[in-house]
């Protein structure tokens, strides 16, 4: 409380590099003091709007002394160098998911993420959504006893441009990715994937090879199934449920509506407009909650934030989803 | 359990005369010995179908020595007379309410039937409704503290034809008047009633100076306020709520709906199908139910039917709502 | 309507066997003629209560002239046979699922099913409830687009005892067959089956090698995804619910409440009531729906009953299932 | 859009001053430039926050020529005094409700207000709720036919102290007041009062003369009729609930839940956490909303603020309210 704010510099001023802006310059323990983006105009905007200097050049950032930790969220392709350059000045990072597309980049990373003892945290937001955290809590107070099967439901409200599936990953790289990191934050120990991908509406993912529609299933260790949900579009909002089943009862989390108003008449009852648009509205307070729970991780304080390894198990997942629905075959895993 | 089925004899065999008589056939302890309309053919269709003598006569059913009861389900005019002649002959009444619309025929007959010690039960079938039963139960047990609060919602689907209007007794006497037993199910104590009626659609209710829309408000002298709000149309379905606030929290009796299916599209998040129609789907367990009660009653054990002190209550309460609407003033009440 | 009531001969007098009689005797297109069971008390009580002629012998059941259809309501491992020599007597079955554990049974009965062109229906119940019904016939009518996602939770109340599990030929034959046919009643051409099996809570299950838990995953060859979640306990009731989801939006069907009372107090709001318990609650009115489907079917008249055929789709993707929790594979299904 | 920021100066820093200073702030239209308490040291706090100059004096906030508008949050005794300074300065008003406790002084500062075109616009906060704004317009669209019944439930979490209720001019002057306004924004031709005060749990109430529960009935010359019901407590959290009932069906405003997270076990399906606390979280949203329109109002724009005549109009019900509960009469009023 009494501490000075972090000082973050930002790299990348694209959606969420502008939705992580403002939550830096709302929030009184950080303060935006760099703006980074190789399209300098961007990058002046942001810093006009919410503080700090812009520059081109990410090594300005790292090496100007002024930021105690840097907010990654450029492309996906210069997120480990961007790591990588952090660790080296031994600022604390914040990296937008996923940490690479390629597994053999991150493993690479890893012992030196691992040894130099620099805070790195991976974005995954959904985290720190109060309805998730709120469920995950009362699942670990042992509300419905021993957690049996885990379902989250993931639906996007509409396909992404063909151009931005070209470079995604795949479903499984880049959406699913989040609800792979989900499931690990109900049950870490996952020891075996299954998934079936489908293209059932969406003439650009056939067109590259990928899937608009999944089913993955989980199994853990401890014997706890999950299975996730995936569709590319969804005519009624943000899909954005999940449902822990445990050997006392059920904790469901609803997706969150737009309005209190509901109507009834001749031909239906009670209904009410629809869910959410998208991420930004429903995790709007998710990526505060992540900013401050970041903080803490960055000043050595105890913290909840998910960590490079934690990025890298999502990938592992992710990885045998892909192969899972593919080959058409059940896929261990070894997340150690 | 092992005693012989109670002995019915039904008067009257329109729609409501018919849904007894399903009850009284489908009732392990009850069978039917004689049914009785003036309009004969009804008797009989109703005699073939669920058992018993048809005739004309009434008083044929009385003499017959064959009915341990009988079923009112006449013309409210030919209520109190009936009802006199089974006290007379010592036979058990379950009687359709009103008992009548003028409540000095209703305070003539009183002290025979309060000296005879032959039970006679009014048709406030809603009593046995499981939800607004258990809701009462639950109240009485405490669950949400002292009653500080009832709410009555009560909107039949469609106005009915103006020819019915006309000899209905008014909104209050015809259809408010289960809404008043039902207050006085949970709160008996009723000292003063205000009522407001007016008239937003109904070119009938217009016609016969009558109300289509109202809202009644009563006091209980245990400080306990009602509310009851009632319109003879309801796009949406029959509206049957209750909703019952207490000092540690509120029980709310829902709407009965027809499915369990409800539909999210882009324009409307899980819409149902309308609620129930009316009150003979919405009541049809509450009818078996009365009649079972009423059985016990009529054998002398313990039941919870309303009798005819009831019956007088309401009506008393119907009355000072009528007086009310039209005089524009708070009517007291005394129901001793 | 006109027609003579079906003449029935009912073969196994358990609980289920018990619930059929009930069905009969209610409806007035059916009439029970005998009643068969080796326990011929069991038998003789239901004849007493339900109408008929009480044996201990199937075969005097089928050579007796006076059924038109028979009710299989004995042990699985009877199943084969008795259908087996109801078509030799040329008397149409209805049979409850599954038609036996072991294919190979069921594939050399096949022929003379399809040869003899007798009726054979299969218990598949489910299809006969409102709720799954009604949704499966707006899917139909295009109310959500093209379906592209199925999900079906079906969670039993408690475990059934051990001996239960030793004959019943493990979860997928015995318990999500019921969901298998209910995925194929949505969406037919199932080509592959993965699932996958744990053991988190039942001791019984271990015991015989069996799963208490399952996820199972269907693909169809139009690209629709099928995943059914079951559980052998729920401590909230019997838990029966279905999502299908499409492009143009979802249908959900609910489970089915046991009170209309909900509570609000300083701990929780809108509670209520457990669900219904357990099949016999929830699926009453689809025995009754069932029955007069399968009249229709053995009159000759349009019908939806299930038929042989869908009972041996059941069994074969319920095998594919056991295969693919056991090996840890995916399972190719051809089910022509 | 372009317009400089309007100046506002804040008089009166209880806890309502201190939310209008909040959303003076975050407004990107408007600017803090002076804060007037008597206690200064409030008035210095929240000038230090949000931006202004402190004082103690009014008069100096009036003639500072530094104000284009004054936000009054003082005791309800100073703010006909304040509004007539105002005036006489040109300076616009968005006073908080009630103008007085007293109609003569109201009515007496009227034609002054009237007469002077300077905007005075009143707080009556929920009409900018986003639910009840919402299901306003949408009766204005027409969506439900003519609007026939209109239900406000408004319930307090918890009673104020005795200190409070004996300044408060009673539950109608003070909490009814909302809600009486709330009716006029959906039927501003009332035309007559009826209302029902108890004393059920609040012995600071029944000290004062006051009420704790009330229930009141509104008549508008449409014929439409709106019902109020009030209660100082609410174990539940703050009930906050609109139903607009119409010939084509209802728009219902439902309580804002404080979580997304539901759970079922063995004794109950589907309770959530409590509503939320009171009108700080409830509204929040709306005291932003209603500083924007107050903005328009201020700067001459078309705008939806509430009036001094609509805080008038609100008085005289509250005080008709309070007559009918009192004397146990039916009161007419007259608006104009």
């Amino acid at each position: 409380m009494n501490e000075k704010p972090l000082r973050f510099g930002l790299i990348g001023t694209g959606r969420i590099g502008q939705v992580h802006a403002a939550s830096i310059a709302a929030d009184p323990d950080a303060v935006l003091t760099w703006v980074c983006d190789p399209f300098v105009e961007g990058a002046r905007s942001v810093a006009a709007r919410y503080g700090g200097t812009a520059t081109e050049s990410s090594a300005e950032v790292f090496s100007s002394g002024e930021v105690d930790a840097v907010l990654i969220a450029s492309p996906t392709s210069t997120h480990v160098d961007l790591i990588s350059a952090a660790v080296d000045a031994g600022i604390a990072v914040l990296c937008e998911k996923p940490i690479d597309l390629d597994i053999a980049r991150v493993e690479a990373l890893r012992p030196k993420v691992a040894a130099a003892g620099v805070p790195v945290a991976l974005g995954f937001n959904r985290r720190f959504d109060a309805g998730f955290a709120e469920a995950r809590a009362r699942v670990a107070a042992g509300e419905i006893g021993e957690l049996e099967q885990l379902s989250i439901i993931s639906r996007d409200p509409a396909a992404p441009p063909a151009a931005y599936l070209a470079v995604s990953g795949g479903i499984f790289r880049d959406m699913t990715i989040h609800d792979l990191d989900m499931a690990r934050f109900f049950v870490p120990d996952i020891v075996e994937v299954t998934a079936v991908g489908t293209t059932t509406f969406d003439p650009g993912a056939r067109e590259h090879g990928d899937f608009d529609t999944a089913v993955v299933v989980l199994r853990a260790a401890s014997g706890t199934v999950v299975s996730i949900t995936n569709s590319r579009h969804s005519a009624t909002g943000y899909d954005q449920r999940i449902e822990a089943f445990g050997a006392k009862g059920m904790l469901q989390v609803a997706n969150a509506g737009t309005s209190l108003v509901s109507l009834s008449t001749a031909t239906a009852v009670e209904a009410r407009p629809p869910y959410q648009e998208f991420f930004l509205e429903r995790y709007a307070g998710a990526y505060s909650a992540e900013l401050s729970e970041f903080i803490k991780l960055a000043r050595g304080e105890a913290s909840t934030s998910p960590t490079f390894e934690d990025g890298r198990a999502a990938l592992i997942l992710a990885d045998a989803a892909q192969r899972s629905a593919v080959e058409r075959i059940v896929v261990p895993v070894d997340l150690a």
